[in-house]
């Protein structure tokens, strides 16, 4: 085996509360699977819910998004008390610590009220995750890659406690809904990362594209508001449901509930995600804006 | 003008305050609504928050669900203290009392994670809310009326409070999400209803059909549960979205998470409502069962 082999293995579901599918992944594999686990022999996995408490209340988080917890400087910050920054701390001694991990190898299991279809979030794009991506789109044919690398250095997902992760988002499904088609992608997922790491610790990967076409996070578009800081309208039906396809300048964006019509403004065409996700309304974004990258 | 004229309407949006798109219904046509209300002079119209504090917690509810509240027991319950109870007694004031109201109709404005379409919910059939229904038959070719008048004698909805009234269902769109097709939708529903009140206390409504077909409440199937009450199992994708089409004897209802199927055991075939809609997991209510009726 490789030097860089993956032997210890996080599964998580439920780091926001109210994206059941995770929890309900997570609860399936430590009941059901059983002769599963032997086809990853050179893998050892555990499972974890990410907020309990979040979890058993059906909300993304109690007192902060757990997901935004795990860069150094809000691990470090024992001064301030919540729910949340405790999780992070158990979490990043369970699974870490961050920068010197026990755990090889993070998967976090998310929805999305966008129509993500299968949506692999990667934090970093060298040779391990670029393999896996590739893999991916191989396995799982209408997979959907994109890279949040350039959003910060030191990155806050949980999935970042470990040097090598993804993060996953499957959707659309509403907060707080099991679906069955969403619970099986999100499963699907699951075994093709498994059989990828199975495979990669074995140096015996299938042959893969030389390269594939991946999204990179560029900014996103805030919802326009009233004086009194609440919306002033909605997703235009236009964009509605339009994750992951190209955005031209001049095309509708908002429908105003005055009449007017908000037109996408941008110099140059670029591709959108989170079309009207719910768990981001409270910070009034209204979706993401991507390049296209080759990985 | 007939005896029984329309005067007095009361439309409510927020009475389960994670559906946003009645409470935006109703800003939107507090604030941009001026010309619109003229094409309806019969007609005066009150708009208003159902439930205020959820809709600020962005909750269905705080203490109890506010639209189980308006059967005349649970408005006598004064021995009982909750926000929602003493939000009911106050709606009754402000638009009742019911049985002597001095509203002439209530729509009320709610939204399902389930296929619902356009849905009209009636509480009575009798000559009037069978007009009605034609009407809306005729405007909105897609529209589904179904009937809860079996459901109970005295009936807890909100819109009850007054004699003539209609519930409206628009779905699907996740809870706490504004979607820009479920918004125009429901302005529809809410432009035709007005029309039709404005046309019958003109005594100018359009040639109706003899009849229509609608769609009777029988009764609704529970989630299967494990030996801790939680779910064993989800909506199968066979039946998932399938609002108002036929369940035949045999027909797979349930995917469990042991890896079995569950299939549909009635002797006879019905129509099934509210497939997988999230605000009924409290309690464990899978879906409806609905028969075919003629209007």
């Amino acid at each position: 085996m490789p030097n860089t082999a993956i032997h210890s293995v996080a599964i998580v579901g439920g780091t926001h509360g109210n994206e059941k599918t995770g929890v309900f992944t997570i609860k399936k594999m430590r009941r059901y699977w059983q002769e599963q686990w032997q086809r990853w022999p050179s893998i050892n996995v555990k499972t974890f819910f990410g907020n309990p408490k979040a979890i058993e209340a059906n909300k993304r988080y109690i007192d902060k998004d757990l997901n935004r917890c795990f860069n150094q400087e809000t691990l470090n910050d024992v001064a301030t008390a919540s729910y949340e920054l405790e999780r992070a701390r158990t979490l990043n001694r369970l699974l870490g610590p961050k920068g010197a991990a026990a755990t090889d190898f993070i998967m976090d299991l998310h929805t999305s009220t966008a129509c993500m279809g299968i949506n692999i979030v990667l934090t970093k794009k060298d040779a391990f995750h670029t393999q896996l991506a590739r893999y991916l789109s191989l396995q799982l044919p209408n997979v959907v890659i994109t890279s949040e690398e350039n959003l910060m250095q030191d990155h806050h997902f949980l999935a970042s406690i470990a040097s090598r992760n993804v993060l996953i988002e499957v959707g659309p499904v509403a907060q707080g809904l099991l679906h069955d088609e969403i619970l099986q992608k999100t499963e699907n997922v699951v075994v093709a990362l498994l059989d990828f790491l199975e495979q990669y610790n074995n140096d015996c990967l299938p042959l893969l594209e030389d390269s594939i076409e991946a999204f990179e996070y560029i900014s996103h578009v805030q919802y326009p508001l009233d004086e009194s800081g609440d919306f002033a309208g909605v997703i235009h039906q236009d964009l509605q449901s339009k994750d992951f396809t190209e955005i031209r300048p001049g095309a509708p964006i908002f429908r105003l509930f005055n009449g007017n019509t908000v037109y996408f403004e941008e110099s140059r065409p670029l591709y959108v995600s989170f079309i009207n996700e719910a768990a981001y309304y409270d910070k009034k974004i209204a979706f993401c804006l991507l390049e296209k990258i080759t990985l």
